[in-house]
């Protein structure tokens, strides 16, 4: 089903010194499937993080943000799949100390030095006496083996490596991502995990890792729910030659944030071609805006249309859902007439209404490829934002209809 | 496919004295079928409406506006189904004006004392001749017929009445509604038209008109997309015996008031009730906010959610995601440790969590109905809000990505 999505080889993606991986098999919701992942880290390193703002956040997001801000060094994270800890209060949050205290014990370092990450049913109490059971027999893993590991509805793992130049040392950047439904900005069901073998402070860090999660991973939209559980990390190992990067004013930060931002914005594209039951992936770019915010609230606004994304699945140019949902996005004093609407280079509507050029064959055409952009063009200011988003077709919700059984 | 919805019965419908209904085949979309239906009120009349805040608020809409700013006395509604007249710029409002001319022609009126409405597919150009060609042939209609002429994708017409007692004189109620799709708050693909015998002064009404509108017809939700061309309007023709309401602080205007908002209530109902798809009518009740608007944005982050209302299709208790729509509804201050969550009458999330005593069978139970309540207790206020809404299913998405073929 994923839109434009390749099987992952592994020969492309590149190892990161300072960090082994490693999968085990926990049944946490089915048997013989690796659900656990953990990704332990050498000292030395640093780590950031954003997640979710749903307030129902799940146990293990709560433990994350109380570790990452405790300033300790991080030497492990560990990630299920099955089960997402989230509704279940202070025993979920007890049962995600109890795995983050096993695997602590085993490394030989404090509770407090693990991050844990689930994902899966919520309001389930997570089965943390199996996954602390399993923990001891886990197996290395390659960035691929890790990447299936932590998939729930996804049909395809999602991975992807870029190599980069810091200071005329090579530097490696992988990333791993998990997604599918339950996707919206700030965040979806989604994990991302970013890392590379560039040394970089942790100030410096914090700030990246919100720079690269605005543009990529806070820029998509599946259902338009946001999940407890989305969380995207970054991990720096500083175990390559290059020279540490300890400010966010040099040529340095410009140039891993531009390798970061590549890989995470691929995994979050890969999210969306693996969309619950799409069979389009849709670019929407709106420009023009007074503001961000107002770009990314019509964007958002078609991309959250079930009216829309349903004409997205037909083929169906059907330009009055798009305008209509422009109209309703709650950019208030937004003036119709002036506003240019594009489906990939074809201008559809200008001037409150169609285009008089425009021909119902052009949008067919444009709307009959699997990856195609609609393009707003305001005419207000010089604000722009972009969005991804796919189509809402039977699958999506045979899956979700069915996905407890 | 319609929940609990029952055919009409024209017996059961109240004429309104000093207004006359007759339908007319013009062949906007489809041939041999009633696709215009116009309201010919007598003089003396109050009208008021409230509409769509669409920024791409059809022709229509526009005309409707100032048709009723001018203060003038309004003749006549005039109404097509077929085509919108949405997303047509200045042309669409000349073929609008065209037809509220030919229909003041013939009632020897001004144009601008006739209100125009049309829903449809968005962006197609009216065929108003042939809407002004049919005006003259049109023959009287009875309530029930009215009903049928202004449906869309609705499967099923919608209409109420009630009589109600104000000054000891009788009073009839009654009034008609087309939806279906496109229907979120302020407001649907919705058009609703409800007209009493009753007096009622002209800032009185447009008074009534909101108090009326708000707790109905903007407390529905089929998909989250608000229409370019909702409107509501109420008639008042004043051909009771009863005698003149002037004010908002007396009993007779409670009294209309119940009556009017009853009719509108059932037809708002009615409306989700025939959702596109639709095979579960679901009341959402959130109780205990600090605001009646922190209380809808809750309810209706439920409402809108897909990934809840797949599982109200699949009757899966998946409480998990109704508490994560609860958690990015908005409120940012939310304490999820202090809020209830209630199927009908089962008490299953509290603390944060699942309840101990809860049992998925209960919650399997509820669901298994037509008709269930979700009731919120955010124990954080006195505000409420109440919201309907429906599943969504197989077929809202057959429905929509087959509309336009």
């Amino acid at each position: 089903m994923a839109v434009n999505l390749k099987p992952l080889d592994d020969n492309t993606l590149l190892p990161i010194a300072g960090l082994e991986l490693s999968v085990a098999e926990a049944g946490v919701k089915y048997a013989n499937r690796r659900d656990v992942l953990v990704m332990h880290i050498d000292k030395g390193n640093t780590v950031a993080g954003v997640f979710t703002q749903n307030r129902f956040c799940a146990a293990p997001v709560q433990l994350c943000k109380q570790h990452l801000d405790a300033g300790v060094q991080i030497r492990a994270l560990v990630i299920n799949t099955g089960n997402a800890n989230a509704g279940t209060g202070e025993e979920g949050r007890q049962r995600a100390r109890a795995i983050c205290a096993a695997l602590a014990d085993e490394l030989s370092c404090q509770a407090e030095q693990i991050l844990p990450f689930s994902t899966g049913v919520i309001l389930e109490p997570l089965p943390a006496d199996r996954i602390v059971r399993a923990l001891p027999a886990r197996k290395p893993a390659s960035w691929a083996e890790a990447a299936h590991a932590i998939m729930t509805t996804d049909t395809m793992a999602k991975a992807s490596s870029r190599r980069v130049s810091i200071g005329g040392e090579p530097v490696a950047v992988t990333g791993i991502a998990k997604g599918a439904g339950m996707i919206h900005p700030n965040m979806a069901t989604m994990l991302g995990f970013v890392a590379t073998d560039a040394a970089i402070t942790r100030p410096v860090l914090n700030q990246l890792v919100k720079e690269v999660c605005d543009p990529s991973f806070n820029c998509i939209s599946v259902d338009g729910d946001t999940s407890t559980n989305d969380s995207f990390i970054l991990i720096s190992t500083g175990k390559s030659q290059a020279p540490l990067i300890d400010s966010t004013d040099s040529a340095d930060y410009q140039a891993i944030k531009a390798a970061l931002l590549d890989v995470a914005t691929e995994l979050a594209q890969a999210i969306i071609r693996d969309g619950e039951g799409a069979t389009k992936f849709v670019t929407v770019e709106v420009e023009g805006g007074r503001s961000v915010a107002e770009c990314k609230a019509v964007a958002y606004a078609i991309a959250r249309s079930p009216l829309v994304k349903t004409a997205f699945f037909a083929s169906d140019p059907n330009l009055g859902r798009l305008l209509c949902a422009i109209g309703y996005a709650g950019v208030n004093d937004l003036d119709v007439d002036r506003l240019e609407l594009y489906l990939d280079d074809v201008l559809v509507a200008h001037q409150g209404g169609r285009h008089p050029d425009y021909r119902e064959e052009q949008g067919q055409a444009v709307l009959n490829q699997a990856e195609f952009k609609v393009r707003v063009l305001l005419h207000r200011g010089a604000a722009q934002a972009r969005v991804w988003t796919c189509d809402f077709s039977y699958d999506y919700v045979r899956i979700n209809a069915d996905y407890r059984s």
